[in-house]
């Protein structure tokens, strides 16, 4: 059982930057995310593009402001369940929660904030009969470790930036990558579509278009799938992995059936205040969240992460009386010993 | 007069992400600040120090803050009224206002946003029998113009960062600089009380401690000071001009006459839906206002500002419906003709 003060569902912008606020108040926290890394839809869906309207970032990578917001909360060293979703939510006596993900990894928590955007990313799935069989078994929706299919053949399937940019990154790693797309046209960054052609003059990636993957063969493990290409037989690559990047699509999920009141596929929070949701002690903050004026952007995140915490902590410590202080007078002190401070100033004579 | 859609009291770091927002909405804005140039207490008063909770910056100095905004918020070209403190506010028939500073300058825009921090910040006047008949003749309390003093004959008083780092860079430029402090120890960054030493040990900082100045001579324009030193009979130091630097303290100033509600000196806004005030057309950002759960951040205030520009929209254009656009989506338009925007996918075949 993990045991944490605040947990956090969802590891996107909102979610990391709640570890931050939660440590100026010496509160731990610990997320639970059901993509590989952090980040939320920042990592995985839009890593390489800019964002125009972060307060005092004129432009930012996504992928960027993710490793920011990570080096910020580092001195408060969170905890990470990550490749996990949250699936179920139980209140104890005392008014805590358990909440379990669907790997059945337990957390325990006085507090519960979700942070799960738009919800968590599940894939798009082709339509194939027997598709679920191999799932974890030679078929990845998700890249999550690359060093998977060294020396492996491998099939990954779709026409925009994932398949494109994971093709180009497998062509050094496994053994063959071949892709397939039902269009010969792909649709991505320049600099990616001219690498894939590139990688298929030299004979280091396999192309085939327009053509559809239409059945997995194996027992237990994949050993190879049924390509149909237009005007022609279908017929077998062998391949120990096959690789479907349709994209990824949001989903509240188990969430919806935690008690909590939905509205538009968002968590109804208590008037803007301190973002409570109707049952007490659990708080949805960011894109999760919809309250009347409600605006979907990682700054209103921050600022509901932080009006959130001061609840919390409350909530925490029903006697104690949190008197805020600046960071840039009292500094941040983290858990793992490290203190940021501004340079005292000294008192000292000039003779 | 000048005319905007949105005039903006303060130009603090929530003024200035003000002008982002609203630029989005193809809103304009002027910007009225009693202070020399934008930024607020961020460039005035510590500029130097570092800030920890600004989302995704685990340090930025308060100065590049104010940097980083200038140049987030430049493609929307902000008007400023600087030096100027906004005195008093008339409706006018149609609903809109009428905004007027101590020097006369009027402004006229249908909507109001007072983000003025903590208040207008007033230096702390030594006490000093004639020290009015001075001002502006000779007695300045806050370096508006370095090149005012190139090669005059320049008084300074305090013991700190203030006193310490105008006495350093004055010394370059005035034909002599006295610094004057009621006690022999500074209070300030190392670096600058050991620079003043050494400047002092050059002979290019003439240094008085521990003394007063207790009275100014001239008649119009300053011509010197009257030094009283502990223990000494008091002397005259002939200078063209006296600069008290004892630190600004911020009040809330006229705008506490403007009916608005008041309450512990911030200005109470409606609920934290669209941080309106009790007037229609006039809402209060930032640390100015004041609502249940109040948090006086910057980070807060960059979140009241995304939602007051909502709501001004709204007033501004009652007949339209604007429909957010994410800035990775659309990119950012601005009124000086140039676009920023992520790089466009192409759809391009491999062959």
């Amino acid at each position: 059982m993990i045991k944490t003060d605040i947990l956090i569902i969802g590891a996107g912008p909102t979610g990391l930057f709640t570890v931050f606020e939660a440590g100026l108040l010496k509160l731990r926290c610990h997320l639970i995310d059901a993509l590989a890394q952090p980040g939320g839809q920042c990592s995985e869906i839009y890593p390489k593009k800019p964002i125009y309207d972060i307060p005092a970032y004129p432009e930012i990578l996504a992928g960027d402001l993710t490793d920011r917001l990570m080096e910020q909360i580092k001195q408060f060293e969170p905890g990470f369940t990550l490749g996990e979703r949250a699936d179920t939510i139980e209140k104890q006596d005392d008014g805590s929660f358990i909440v379990t993900t669907n790997k059945g990894t337990k957390h325990h928590a006085p507090v519960v904030a979700i942070a799960g955007g738009l919800g968590s990313f599940e894939p798009r799935k082709p339509q194939i009969e027997n598709l679920a069989n191999f799932e974890d078994n030679g078929v990845e929706y998700i890249i999550k470790e690359p060093e998977l299919y060294r020396d492996k053949d491998v099939v990954i399937a779709g026409g925009g930036d994932s398949a494109l940019d994971w093709s180009i990154f497998l062509s050094d790693v496994a053994k063959s990558v071949t892709l397939i797309h039902r269009r010969n046209e792909f649709r991505g960054a320049l600099d990616s579509v001219e690498k894939v052609q590139e990688l298929k003059n030299l004979g280091k990636i396999n192309l085939i278009t327009p053509a559809e993957v239409t059945g997995i063969l194996g027992k237990e493990q994949v050993t190879g799938v049924v390509v149909s290409k237009k005007g022609e037989e279908p017929y077998i690559v062998d391949t120990d992995h096959f690789i479907p990047l349709f994209g990824l699509a949001p989903k509240l999920g188990p969430i919806a059936n935690w008690g909590l009141e939905i509205e538009k596929n968002a968590i109804k929070v208590n008037n803007s205040l301190d973002y409570q949701t109707n049952i007490p002690g659990i708080y949805a903050i960011g894109d999760v969240n919809t309250y009347p004026g409600k605006l979907k952007l990682i700054l209103c995140g921050f600022h509901e992460a932080t009006l959130m915490c001061q609840s919390a902590y409350q909530r925490i410590h029903p006697d104690k009386k949190y008197v805020m202080k600046y960071t840039t007078v009292g500094g941040v002190t983290g858990f793992d010993g490290t203190k940021k401070e501004a340079p005292k100033a000294v008192v000292k004579a000039i003779e």
